[in-house]
């Protein structure tokens, strides 16, 4: 970062700005200055490929000091009022983000204060998006990982134009029913790429949407026409980077060299307990370094606006390296008395302070005043955005021309529209195909899906040969091989779950999937939460169910993990029992694509078992054998996954015994309880309440299906290391106590 | 690591053995050589402050070159014969392992080969430990970190001599009710002093160890008396440094400058997937010294046994930073065709691969042998742990009469035993006592039982001032003042949890507590289950408990986290409604030292209640109020933390009308389980089936307490961003909604 830089990224900004007059002249309310020449000022500079700074180094240093001391002069003026507008721009967003937090008296003003520069530079100037359209595909991305400062992205969506946040909307920021929550939620807000608050989910999110953008190159882009090119963007802080989270996708995004993710790192020192001297002194910067990112330190984020602008620009230029851009600001910039302490960080300024900040940032406006010029300036983003949009829609036109198979490929990735009767490819079994553990039924269905889903790809968190989850026609998503699907995550579970929820809500028509031992969804908890809360469908394959891993033992044998997750809203938990569950399991998942789906698979071997089915499974729960009639059975053994086998085996001792019993599958608990309620009835009538469940896990919650009358066996305790069987048998999960249970009602 | 090490040290030995010849004379069974020189040559070297590795540094390099030819040339044979020996325990580790794995047919045999010489070196060398006494305060402590690798740690535990890994147990390894599982569990086996096998959780448990002795040293020790003095060793593999967790503890393991943590970083090149190329790139040794560590490059951990023992003396000689010592290694050396491929490192090496590994390493012995020459060798840790133990017990005793009140508070913190009354400071409240948030009640809780316990210690992840923390009295534990009690996390949930089950399983009367918001434990879980399973008596301080935090938001408020921890095995959920009930939680959570609590408390202020009770708290179910008798209400109105109010609220009102009300507060549910079934009835009489829940969280698991007749209010869906009182409102958790819904019943 030369010091010289300013000076000469204006000069090209003016010669550029004169070269090229006519090319955004719907400023025409402009009063200090013509409108193009701002706009193209402050607002072209960055947002192509071609863009100036790229000319800049193209120039000899030599040309660049022989210019005539008029033309400096011009270009002196030209760059102070620009750059006083600019400063304009930023002092709105700073107010904008003071004045809501002041309204809602909760929030966080400190880092949209701090951060309002580098946020102006990107949406104003470098980003290239359409504020009318927040969904058009080729957008660049932008997260803010660090979201509690989500002012900063509300304040600059409603100065770019998006109709989600209007002027009301800032005014009802934190309130009930309002379009901006306390922290950015992708579906309260479009225009908001994913849900962040839990620090360093963010910058995972931005890692799989950068990921998306390399394979989604990689497999669609032609020599004669890059049809996907975008940058993932995104802003974290010093808490984000705390966060175990942020270190392994950070990992991952230099190992895969995803070159179009820029990150800043929001370095303001002070974190919620005060300075970060306090808990976080090591080098950020050698961290990285270490990870293998180009990184770049801007000393002056609070007014360094050419530094920001270079450092992007030297960003751009490292293509095989992701790059952080170490930002020093200062937290709550402007406010006299609480600017660089954490009680800027997440409560209101107080009205004398806001008045004090007003004095001292120059600020004479109303709360939430966009100043004219600055609107004015800012407007000019709805026609470019839609010049972006049908530049590229007229770029796909010729695209689809002449790849018509590739153009309608990604366009299915785009819609999320799957080809017709793609679930015809799914697997179905009879009582007689071979047993096997669902773990290996499942790697049958994922293959069957990757042929007719072109947006399906994932991996495990390096347990690909235990988890089952190779796609078998496909070669590793490697830096040098991006257009393959499956992806190495390592032993990276938080982060591999964050960096699927950025893969999913990349393109509607992209269906992530990630695996590991079921057990170790603990680690990545948090990710699959933002998966539900998110409405990312992200297919969780989580293998090794049960104390049916056998001699692993307790610290890898779930057990409270299916009740934890049917306790969580807007997520499905599907267990099934043999090959036609889990094709059921993979039509739902792959269906659900606002609700993430886990599928707890087996490593044990599990019969084909009469009775099951795709449709079946739809429905949650649903009746595998009975030989009762009238919808009258005397008993009901109610089970899921692996001992739907034990319970069915139970019920044919029981029926030999004349017992009428009813065995019912019950592998999702939450699309059952979607069903009608005579659909219900038909499966568990009121009227009978001698009910046994058995499933190998906590039997917290079975309560609810068997009644108080019923009788709920599982597993109230840790595992043990043992081989399967004999933990089975020594926690009762049999046959025999099956049947003697059954008979104790 | 000068290639010129290995003789100097060996010389170094040699001199140090014969100037010493009776300091061990307990080996009169050796046949090869005179026993107390091998004692001294391969296990005294390193395993006190004056090494003789120290004493070599001292050398001045001329004296060493100046040696006679003949003097030489004696050390080389004995040398030679010495390090046969090394070799010949090193391949009976590797053996041990190879055997226990082929004999379960199940485990991992690759780690324990590769890292048997620096497992060797550690315990036959290095570690100061007593065999009999594996709880001796003073000792040495080890950790796998990479936990699949156990029968390294069980083969040493059994050559060191340790009750707990007798010949049988090798032979059951992974059986049922055995004391080898194929983890590590502290609670199974002595010696092993943490549970590792999820990956990353052991080197955070080791910095939680090496906290404990950096913190009780600075506390006790005194300048003519260092009665705590120990290190902490811990192997980690490449999957460890995958994950985030492993990150985030070392962050602060160079943040808090313990330098006597010693990591040794198992760098194999292999993990499950095969070849760490395909997701492990990043420059770990960078990465290391950004963080703050010592790191040191052991390029041969084969063979390199001098490269090893020089690189333990160079981290003990840098003593204000923790050290990574990576020990390049073959996975699984020894297999000629198995070995430095995935296949090693998970399962049995097969009969046909241990043939060919015997033939290639030349044991001919049978399986599970140990030669006697390795086991005479080994014997002498019993008499030299005694010894350690003696030495120190009589330094104690010293210490004793010189500092007697800090002898007193020591002894408390070894043993467990706590000053008698100590539950007398916990503070009590009367109805009139002012509201407040439990958040703030906890705080007062906190810091009243600081003055009786010596042990309890702890602090937030980067949220003190929200959580309510602080302990008022004390300053921040940090580099240069350890003794102090506050511990500042940063934003590093998991790593928190982890580093506090190492601190708890320091000593028995070290008691953390560790703190965030109630749904960030999504980001500590696997820590926490680890707390569960390992038996650690850690309290989780867990506020903003619900909704009830506002504009926050959906990211911020739990919903399913109640119940997702009363499904899980033994964990104490405690949701405190007022100050006696937040008095009791701590009281429970202070006495179960072997279980850990988990404290959900509200932001928001909530009225003292009449008729909560620190002994109803104890009970988990008791009742707060009703105008019914002979156990006879008409309606139970069951509730637990912030919702107790409204359901009491709710009764008084009922009441009004002539209802006759019970109102049940259900503050854990495990300790209500745990009470008699005349007690249960007597709270939640079966006759009685008019029964409605309200909690501001999940309805999963209710079923089982109000019955099919009785109704559970709560909230089945994400939060919301608006003011508390708004969200409660708009979700029903109001006094009418409670009153509504008692009257359908």
């Amino acid at each position: 970062m030369a010091a010289s830089s300013s000076l000469t990224l204006s000069q090209t900004l003016l010669s550029r700005a004169i070269s090229h007059p006519a090319s955004s002249s719907d400023r025409p309310d402009r009063i200090s200055l013509p409108g193009f020449r701002l706009s193209n000022l402050s607002g072209r500079s960055l947002d192509s490929s071609s863009s100036p700074l790229s000319a800049r180094r193209r120039l000899p240093a030599p040309a660049r000091q022989a210019r005539a001391p008029v033309r400096a002069a011009a270009v002196e003026t030209l760059e102070k009022t620009a750059t006083a507008l600019v400063e304009k721009s930023i002092n709105t967003i700073r107010f904008l983000a003071i004045d809501a937090v002041e309204k809602a008296n909760s929030g966080h003003p400190g880092l949209p204060m701090g951060c309002a520069p580098m946020g102006h530079i990107l949406y104003d100037e470098v980003m290239r998006y359409n504020p009318k359209n927040p969904y058009w595909f080729n957008r660049d991305r932008f997260v803010l990982s660090a979201g509690h400062g989500c002012m900063l992205q509300y304040a600059l969506l409603h100065l770019a134009g998006y109709d989600s946040v209007k002027e009301e909307d800032l005014k009802s920021f934190r309130q009930w029913g309002s379009r901006t929550p306390g922290h950015p939620e992708n579906f309260e807000t479009p225009g908001v790429e994913v849900t962040t608050g839990p620090l360093g989910q963010g910058i995972a999110n931005a890692v799989g949407l950068a990921l998306a953008e390399k394979h989604l190159a990689a497999r669609y882009n032609k020599p004669d026409s890059e049809i996907v090119d975008h940058y993932t963007y995104v802003i974290l802080g010093d808490g984000c980077q705390m966060e175990g989270i942020s270190n392994e996708a950070s990992s991952l995004a230099a190992h895969w060299g995803l070159g179009k993710l820029i990150a800043f790192y929001d370095d303001n020192h002070i974190s919620i307990d005060g300075d970060t001297e306090i808990a976080f002194t090591e080098n950020v910067d050698i961290r990285f370094e270490g990870l293998g990112w180009h990184v770049i330190w801007v000393k002056n984020g609070n007014t360094g606006y050419d530094e920001i602008r270079a450092a992007i620009e030297e960003a751009k230029a490292v293509k095989d390296k992701p790059t952080l851009i170490k930002v020093t600001t200062t937290i709550g910039y402007g406010s006299p008395n609480k600017a660089n302490s954490y009680s800027v960080h997440g409560s209101a300024l107080g009205a004398k302070e806001v008045e004090a900040t007003r004095q001292n940032l120059g600020w004479p406006f109303e709360p939430f005043h966009v100043p004219d010029d600055v609107k004015s300036h800012w407007s000019r983003h709805v026609s470019k955005g839609a010049a972006f949009e049908a530049e590229w829609n007229a770029k796909f036109a010729e695209y689809e021309k002449k790849y018509k198979e590739d153009a309608a490929e990604l366009k299915s990735i785009i819609s999320g529209e799957f080809p017709a009767g793609w679930e015809k490819a799914l697997p179905t079994y009879t009582p007689e195909s071979p047993a096997d553990a669902t773990r290996n039924l499942s790697q049958q269905c994922l293959n069957a899906l990757a042929k007719v889903l072109p947006g399906l790809l994932g991996g495990s968190a390096d347990l690909a040969s235990s988890n089952m989850t190779l796609l078998k026609m496909f070669g590793d998503f490697q830096k040098d091989t991006p257009q393959e699907r499956n992806v190495r995550f390592g032993v990276r579970e938080h982060g591999m779950g964050a960096i699927c929820n950025g893969i999913d809500l990349h393109s509607p028509g992209l269906i992530p999937y990630c695996a590991t031992f079921f057990v170790f969804t603990d680690y990545m908890r948090a990710a699959i939460r933002i998966s539900a809360l998110c409405e990312a469908g992200v297919i969780y394959v989580m293998t090794h169910d049960s104390i049916g891993l056998g001699e692993d033992g307790p610290t890898h044998q779930p057990i409270e993990h299916l009740a934890s997750f049917r306790a969580m809203p807007n997520i499905l938990m599907l267990r099934p029992a043999d090959g036609n569950e889990t094709a059921g399991a993979y039509k739902v998942a792959v269906l659900n694509r606002k609700r993430p789906s886990i599928l707890a698979l087996s490593r044990q071997k599990l019969s084909q078992l009469p009775g099951t089915s795709i449709e079946g499974v739809e429905k949650g729960g649903y009746i595998v054998s009975d030989n009762s009639s009238g919808n009258k059975p005397e008993l009901i053994l109610i089970s899921t996954g692996s001992e739907l086998e034990i319970a069915a085996k139970a019920a044919d001792e029981l029926r030999k015994e004349g017992k009428k019993v009813r065995v019912v599958s019950f592998v999702s608990w939450e699309l059952f309880d979607e069903q009608s309620d005579a659909y219900k009835e038909s499966v568990l009538p009121a009227a009978v309440s001698a009910r046994v469940s058995i499933e190998a896990g906590s039997t917290f919650g079975w309560e609810k299906i068997v009644g108080s009358k019923g009788k709920a066996i599982g597993i109230d305790r840790f595992g043990a290391s043992a081989p399967a069987g004999k933990i089975y048998k020594e926690f009762g999960l049999t046959v025999e106590n099956v049947i003697a249970t059954a008979k104790s009602l």
